[in-house]
């Protein structure tokens, strides 16, 4: 596939899907945009070129004549390559959408919910062909970070999501695949679970919301930009690595949250998998750019304060 | 109180302890170092010098030459302004610790646990006055984040609180001071629970250690680097703010992830506060410098690349 001669529909002109708008008009693909929403065509043409502005190195003047704009789904998608749906968060809108995805679009046309949590087989309940339905999940703002989230159905092809991987990459993405689906995916999985213990924590009058914001930035933030969360246990651990760690510092901490412990099993997997990722041969190196990362990125918060509330 | 003229013992020199060692001493500050293991010292003073050179603008020999060195905590102890206890993270060491610090250090001494979890109460059993434990929790890599999460027991008056505030202030630390004392604290409670739910993802074969830390710094690294949980949900929410997207987005991952639902009660704080904070009218500007800190984030990940397993 030639990027340059790519036609994708974004379907959905909220913020998703205008940020995808902005990205694929940038990186020269013909753009079908489509909402149902009376006249949303010149709010929407305004929003997607300011959004291509921010991205480095725009000709936003080229991006926009990339874009036509629709209301009708079964004209925004005829003869595209790629069907990038950001509608409500709701599973029967969704479920309607794909119907009409696979009636009007070509048939080999990939079908790419934005969906932050919601599982191809909830998306494909009324397809005649529902392993077509995938999940392409950007991260907030999506025109600016590259990354996509992608998940197929159980009975997707993987020549199929494959296809998907290569049609993102080839216009400038990182893609991230998982091995099976699970609703919220993993990283709004990620996000909620520590986002309810925040709430937790600023319920319980710990700590306010500001604070634990500016804590948690200035700490997880500035570790978690530099390396997740499994290096940081093979890095924190000292000679015992992940494992080591895992028994001394999160046994008790799971304990006291409440949480169920971690079964040997899991353990042993684990283990198994940060010495392969994660040598300990290597934990110099790796700590070497994980403190050239912190300090780069610690200069990032002072050189770009947030505003203060007043 | 002048940081110059100031002299802290470091309890236990293990990582943490070598990296408070290597901070408060290029910060001129005198440090009596202390570890009970039979000639630690040299390998201690190496490390500490090692350390200290990665502080940036450090003098090192100036540094090296406010190191002493102990075994005996009543030594090491005497005559100084803080301690700084970095044993092993059990309570039963700590409480004897505390207890002796109590019997040999000035009475005005500041006795402080770098401890990650275990609360002043916890730590002050021994002690004939327990409201003198405190926390001064530090991120590691200790020498490099500023950042020191601070709490203090039930029964610890305000202004010894504040009078450690201000001691690490002095030395160019960064302060988050917790209103009442939990297990874990902020920090490692939010870093627990995340790392709870990357286990099970990796424990359900969704995805690999690797995978999962790819994704997770591509996505949610960038963005928290940037932005703390809450501003980003009040972002997200569009009109709604924070409160919409705990409707809209969080509660129906709430209940498939298996958590209680959050209170309405608490839902009505949230939104006061995220609204006090983080005002709808200024909603642009934080989104402004978001993006900024996101794409010079993006570039250091780009420009720091960790090594390969092989």
């Amino acid at each position: 596939m030639n990027k340059k001669e790519s036609k994708v529909a974004v379907v959905g002109a909220g913020v998703i899907g205008c940020s995808w708008a902005a990205y694929y008009a940038v990186h020269g693909l013909q753009v079908n945009v489509c909402d149902i929403q009376e006249g949303y065509q010149e709010h929407a043409r305004e929003r997607i070129s300011v959004l291509a502005a921010e991205i480095p190195n725009a000709d936003v003047k080229m991006a926009v004549k990339q874009l036509s704009f629709f209301t009708s789904v079964e004209e925004a998608v005829a003869g595209v390559d790629l069907i990038q749906e950001n509608g409500p968060e709701r599973k029967a809108i969704k479920q309607q959408m794909f119907a009409d995805f696979e009636r009007y679009a070509p048939e080999d046309a990939l079908l790419v919910s934005s969906s932050s949590g919601i599982v191809p087989e909830d998306l494909s309940v009324r397809m005649k062909t529902p392993e077509r339905a995938l999940i392409g999940h950007p991260v907030n703002p999506a025109h600016l970070l590259p990354v996509v989230e992608i998940c197929g159905g159980k009975d997707s092809p993987k020549a199929l999501v494959e296809q998907l991987e290569n049609f993102y990459r080839d216009c400038g993405r990182v893609t991230a695949t998982l091995n099976k689906p699970i609703e919220g995916f993993v990283t709004n999985r990620l996000q909620t679970a520590l986002v309810r213990e925040a709430i937790h924590l600023v319920g319980k009058g710990v700590v306010n919301v500001h604070d634990l914001d500016q804590l948690f930035m200035a700490s997880l933030g500035v570790r978690w930009a530099s390396i997740g969360p499994f290096l940081t246990g093979q890095l924190g651990g000292g000679t015992g690595g992940f494992r080591g760690i895992a028994e001394k510092i999160l046994t008790p901490l799971f304990t006291s949250m409440g949480y169920e412990p971690v079964s040997g099993e899991t353990l042993d997997m684990l283990e198994q998998q940060t010495t392969e990722y994660y040598p300990m041969d290597k934990m110099k190196e790796f700590a070497k750019v994980r403190d050239e990362r912190q300090k780069a990125v610690l200069d990032i918060q002072k050189n770009h304060p947030l505003p203060n509330k007043t």
